[in-house]
């Protein structure tokens, strides 16, 4: 039986109760950036609940910390703060609770219309880090670039395989993608050339957001990883698949992934997500003592992938070979430090089936086998207009845990 | 001749009235961070000189952007701000100029000796990117690496290689650098272990400061490139062999840089280097037309790196292979938007000898031939408790532009 509030909330919303995740937003009339939180078609204003004593039994009251341009200042205060905040705001929006219900000034402030704000980036992003923990994405990845090697290096299934990228470039959904320019080199020209991407490409990654930082020099152990992860976002790692062929040898991919990264502008708590624990694929060989998960670490949420009107990829999270707990871990075991508002995406989340593979770079393997539109057109890689929107949720009996959408739209260049 | 200033600067000085670095420091009998610049053995604290209304005719007077813990405020005021600060800085020190030399409480008050002040992280860094410019270390690594291909990727000589860094572990000269642990699997073992490092190394690098960004989606022409530059510090990437050989493929290195980056606390300005300004080594084939510069890019600074007691390496940045400027139009060709406060080290600076190979993984060619250093004993990864410092200077006629040092001590640790 869900959750009842007295805001009204449609089954197939993603923003009942049981979620409640952050963001930061801005009146389109005017005003300063605040931090709110999505519940059914409404924004709620916490700097106003704040403001008029309502989270006086939290341990963030009257700190200033909702009045902000980003959540890292909330994030900062940890897991406990996190936690007395969701649960005030559940009591204080559910149904049989008259103090902001019956209080319609206070309510009147306090619930705006998602139509009537802009969601801004949620989070300053101190570091920005992308995984590679889909099995089935590095192994297709692997057979189309070395068909004459195994699919994949020998260090992972030993290791969360990761690079660095770049945070000044992640950007909100809905921000325009301006197609790359970049050197590219097909395997016929003998010299390199500088052009626009011919071969832009989407990636549909779920990313962790840091909300406590670690101190230099000491690992997170695994058991205490999760503390550190305040919540969940979608996030598009777009791709320029010529750029990239041509510069990652041997350091990795730079320009080809650092133009842009869109993430969804409400981040859902871990707390929202825990109904949804469930186990990852198996783990063989057993990995190294320091990534052995206490408890299973992988969340059955849905992902799917739009390009304009046409549902090309579903796939699900649970997919992944390594947890996000076990990316973390990984990650600080050499003593780095992580800070409030790093960004760890999963990297790539492919499934299974052809259906389940999470880029165009895997459903049209490799430009080879273009994929069908609803309106008759085919792709190979992203054109010029279009848009390519993602959406996730975990499914619960009767409400869903939804993240809302990441979306962009790729405009043209020359070079 | 030397420009001439009331405070006394002997001909060897790493501070002259020449160089004028910025640095962040703190009063070591306590207090706020504030921001200074180094002038013989003196920091001259420039909040007391902005709230003395000295810097009145200045375009940055009276905003308090001396009083911060970063240089990120000031740097984002831009080249006409930063050229009339350092005039201004010039002429009140200058030996004839009584308006600050001749005001006993004043002077007092703003010249405060270094050895009384604690040195800070210069600015808050926005992303780490590390390029990988010079062509000798490039060759070597890669006749290391791969001693039956050729030493160089195809992709080396038409573009500057690079990838992200870690922003939130680079760390101020002076902080130790505990020995990272990771997983590394020798040839001879059949699996990975969990150990710390045993192939621990430097790589001497020179680093950019960036002090305005760009726009999202707009390239910054190399014409213009150096603009957006406020200056430079010498760069340690710390690098754990062992770590980086298992973990590296196919997305770069990851832990096996990100537990520490050591920056040394002046900030040199472009402006004092450009007496030092000259041609790199000749580039064979020509760059694309974006990264043909306009006029010479390189600079005449020598490097050296001691171990303990022992010079180990001398090497020069001209002869990087990539400018500075190239990097940076590299950098943005894609529209990758910069931000003030982004950090771009050079790569490790080796040259064409072997004493100016810029790190152990050169200068002992993969640990396969040990150094000698003064006291008798030999290295070939750095062991617990060495201490590697790295100096850097532009010698100019009687005087020198120098860059202090970037040091840091290897502390142990236990898995």
């Amino acid at each position: 039986m869900p959750l009842q509030s007295f805001v009204s909330i449609t089954p197939d919303s993603d923003f009942p109760l049981e979620n409640l995740p952050y963001g930061v937003f801005r009146l389109r009339s005017g005003g300063t950036a605040r931090v709110g939180v999505a519940i059914g078609e409404y924004v709620l204003d916490l700097a106003v609940l704040d403001e008029a004593g309502l989270l006086a039994s939290t341990p963030v009251a009257g700190q200033g910390l909702f009045t902000r341009d980003s959540l890292n200042g909330f994030m900062a205060a940890g897991p406990a703060a996190w936690q007395a905040v969701r649960n005030t705001l559940q009591r204080l929006l559910a149904a049989d609770e008259p103090t902001l219900r019956d209080h319609q000034p206070l309510r009147d402030a306090a619930l705006i219309r998602q139509s009537e704000v802009e969601l801004l980036l949620p989070v300053q992003i101190g570091d920005f880090t992308d995984f590679y923990s889909s099995l089935y994405h590095a192994t297709n990845t692997g057979k189309m670039l070395r068909p004459d090697s195994p699919p994949l290096y020998p260090n992972w299934r030993h290791m969360p395989v990761a690079y660095h990228g770049r945070a000044s470039t992640v950007v909100v959904s809905g921000t325009p993608i301006r197609r790359p320019c970049g050197q590219i080199k097909p395997s016929r020209s003998p010299e390199p050339f500088f052009s626009p991407s011919r071969a832009l490409d989407f990636e549909v990654e779920l990313a962790m957001v840091i909300g406590v930082g670690s101190e230099l020099g000491v690992p997170v152990p695994i058991a205490q990883a999760e503390e550190h992860i305040f919540g969940f976002v979608i996030l598009n790692d777009w791709s320029a698949r010529d750029i990239q062929g041509w510069e990652y040898q041997p350091l990795g991919p730079f320009l080809s992934k650092n133009f842009a990264t869109t993430i969804s502008p409400w981040v859902v708590p871990l707390a929202a997500l825990e109904p949804f624990r469930c186990s990852g694929e198996p783990q063989d060989p057993p990995p190294l003592s320091y990534l052995q998960p206490p408890r299973p670490g992988h969340f059955d949420v849905t992902l799917e992938v739009w390009l304009n009107d046409t549902r090309i990829c579903q796939t699900n999270a649970r997919h992944l070979y390594w947890s996000f707990a076990q990316q973390l871990a990984h990650h600080t075991v050499n003593g780095c430090r992580l800070r409030p508002g790093d960004l760890m995406g999963s990297g790539t989340i492919s499934g299974p089936t052809k259906e389940s593979r999470g880029c165009l770079f895997e459903l049209t393997w490799r430009g080879t086998e273009p994929i069908q539109l609803a309106d008759g057109s085919t792709r190979r890689w992203l054109e010029d207009g279009d848009t390519v929107t993602m959406r996730a949720w975990a499914q619960g009996d009767g409400y869903r845990i939804g993240f809302g959408e990441a979306t962009g739209t790729i405009v043209a260049n020359s070079p």
